[in-house]
């Protein structure tokens, strides 16, 4: 076989490869660690052109805007119904199984909104600033873009997210039970650079943040935080963001409960305390075993999970070469170390993270093994930049009682079994 | 006004203050350099309930793959009708005028393609490796996917982008002149790891990398960069590659020319020298003005253009605050400088470079002035890490002549008007 070839001898050469190698029983195809030649058996898929070697596809004019491919169709955002009452105030969930990398697109970042998605025209919104400030101010979004701007790539996390597991393995699929995250490059202005045009007062401590969508989600913050990393955004991934992330402009609370990133975002309130609104004392506290209630939970602490293999993605390539791949985060920064158990926590193994993320994103890691075929129970466990260790979510409960719904970061476990179907389960 | 409110309350204390600074005859609002207060003048889109701060909006199961919002529908890929003669082989270009950040979505990232897409069910396709390899092989996709994975931010630009800059200012917008670039997270398997697993003899110089399109799109490779930094992808911003990106699999040859980057990757041959194929001797070579012609230049070099003011996204909001906005990227790596020029080239400002990047893929610059309504010329030009500086299109001129159609990295110069519109001129 000439080593340079046209497509026309390269037809040739594959099918005379391909009969010589079949001639050979396979003796000449090394079958590498769980790799499998389909050559091998002289697959038609190869040896034999197919529709689209020969016909012309759509062209340029076909979408003007893209959307995935046919083939992908099932990789899409899914609710629970019973989960609550009413899809107007409901979530779904990222595909997590089916997704790999640090961005999330924009189509499939989860949705959770207390009032439906509010179609606002950017035109007709406004962002007042109002309470202690020198100037009271009302901006247009011209207004707003005309602000220096940054980008930051940042994970928002649904302080609900993975809640149901408080009470045991109940859903069974990481987009269920983790698919309350998300993670996209956001564009938009340092919310200092509002509070200083407005004037803050030395008595501002607290700022209330008010959505402009039919459930007027407000959320009090502190001052430190909104003048340290707080952003309010316009974009996500480069576009304008999505009506359901709060197209035109949202606020953008790193690290910090998803709630408090208020989308639709119309009004900003500067006071000496906070608010006590129905959206941090009723929900988002978390309520102990004595009966108390923990307030101002704002921070997601370090968490992980697989995501693949996983009970919506299982094993179907049978033993050998095996890739355990999933997401670790940290309100606190950056993840330091991931570890994987294949024993339901007896023995860990360090995973490899992907260096490509940046402080309070996702961060995706790796951990590459040779499985033969027996069950598996697995887990990760994440260590961030302050050292805090993910914890197992017996040792959550026992501090935490079993009456919470919000801020379950504890470790998550995978049946594996010897068909590759994988389960929700819990170890103890 | 009492600094804690609830929804009501803010309401109606929004009324007072409203009332209040319009009895003062806005005396309250301070007008910051740029910023229109649009309270000032009793505006009712704030002063008066919008429809969608009352009624409930679509729920979460409106969407289950999302999109953009209605008022969004300018922001598309577009086509030049008259650039190529048929919409199967032929481009279109990315809105670069409308967006921010350096993560180019899904959906908007250009089309070139030359047979048209594609559409190749996934448990179809095959790749496969032949030629001067000690164990020839075929690879199913999930084949692939056992591979260990990296995820890597790079810029793709096609070799012809700012193509028709070459004869002077000709296509009015940054889309049509630089939109031949986009810029997405890729998860793959490094290219080395199925060559090594193939096994390559040491007389394997050059990797044929074939498409299993119509086109059978060809490119030689040298193997040095193919054991370098190339990938095999199957994701783009966390998803399944587009069909028109190549789905189910591609080639990522990071800082060269996008036509490398195989699309619907179906075969590798490791040969010892180019195969001197179509795309690369009669298309995607330099002719020079002596009638001969360069061929290899695979590399893009340094080269940055303003998106924003640009003449499809004029300035409308008058004089003062102006945010200049805009990319810079180099195929040598990072981009270690950008200057912005309002007078063509005289006087050079730095501009802010947004740190959140990679080698080799796209970088962010602003650069905020106050615009004093005269009439300007907007030019960007990049340093990249090794020293290299963005030409202007004079001196590109004189070093390759007027036959080029690749490979145009010339400063690119916006004649801002005093009424906000932007037209593509040249200066010399």
């Amino acid at each position: 076989m000439d080593s340079r070839s046209t497509p026309d001898q390269a037809d040739a050469s594959r099918r005379a490869f391909l009969k010589s190698t079949l001639a050979l029983g396979g003796a000449g195809l090394a079958v590498a660690a769980g790799t499998r030649t389909a050559a091998a058996e002289g697959d038609p898929k190869i040896t034999e052109l197919q529709d689209w070697n020969r016909y012309l596809g759509p062209g340029v004019d076909a979408a003007p805007y893209g959307l995935p491919s046919e083939f992908e169709k099932d990789v899409v955002r899914r609710d629970v119904p019973w989960l609550t009452a009413d899809a107007t105030s409901s979530v779904n969930f990222t595909p997590l199984h089916a997704l790999d990398g640090i961005i999330t697109p924009n189509g499939l970042c989860f949705e959770r909104h207390h009032g439906g998605v509010a179609e606002i025209p950017p035109q007709d919104h406004r962002l007042m600033i109002n309470g202690l400030v020198d100037r009271p101010m009302v901006f247009t979004m011209e207004d707003l873009y005309r602000f220096p701007r940054e980008n930051r790539v940042y994970f928002l996390e649904c302080a609900a997210n993975t809640g149901m597991e408080w009470r045991g393995a109940q859903l069974n699929g990481c987009q269920y039970t983790h698919g309350m995250v998300h993670c996209v490059m956001y564009t938009g202005t340092p919310l200092r650079n509002l509070l200083n045009e407005a004037g803050l007062k030395s008595s501002g401590k607290w700022l209330l943040a008010e959505g402009a969508d039919a459930s007027a989600m407000t959320r009090s913050i502190p001052m430190e935080k909104a003048l340290d990393d707080c952003l309010v955004a316009w974009k996500m991934n480069g576009e304008a963001l999505r009506s359901e992330q709060g197209y035109p402009v949202r606020l953008v609370v790193p690290g910090w409960e998803g709630n408090m990133w208020v989308k639709w975002l119309r009004r900003l309130e500067v006071g000496d305390q906070p608010w006590e609104q129905r959206e941090e004392t009723s929900k988002y506290t978390d309520l102990l075993a004595d009966g108390k209630a923990r307030k101002f939970t704002f921070q997601m602490e370090v968490k992980s999970v697989i995501t693949a293999p996983s009970p919506q993605a299982p094993v179907t390539h049978g033993k050998g070469r095996t890739v355990i791949t999933g997401l670790a985060w940290s309100g606190n920064g950056t993840i330091r170390r991931v570890d994987v158990s294949l024993d339901g926590g007896r023995n860990w193994h360090a995973a490899r993270i992907d260096p490509q993320s940046f402080p309070k994103a996702v961060h995706r890691f790796y951990y590459d093994f040779d499985w033969d075929g027996s069950e598996l129970l697995l887990q990760s466990r994440a260590m961030d930049e302050k050292g805090f260790v993910q914890p197992t979510k017996e040792a959550l409960r026992k501090v935490r009682g079993a009456n919470s719904i919000y801020h379950n970061n504890g470790i998550q476990t995978w049946h594996l079994k010897t068909d590759g179907a994988l389960e929700n389960v819990e170890v103890s």
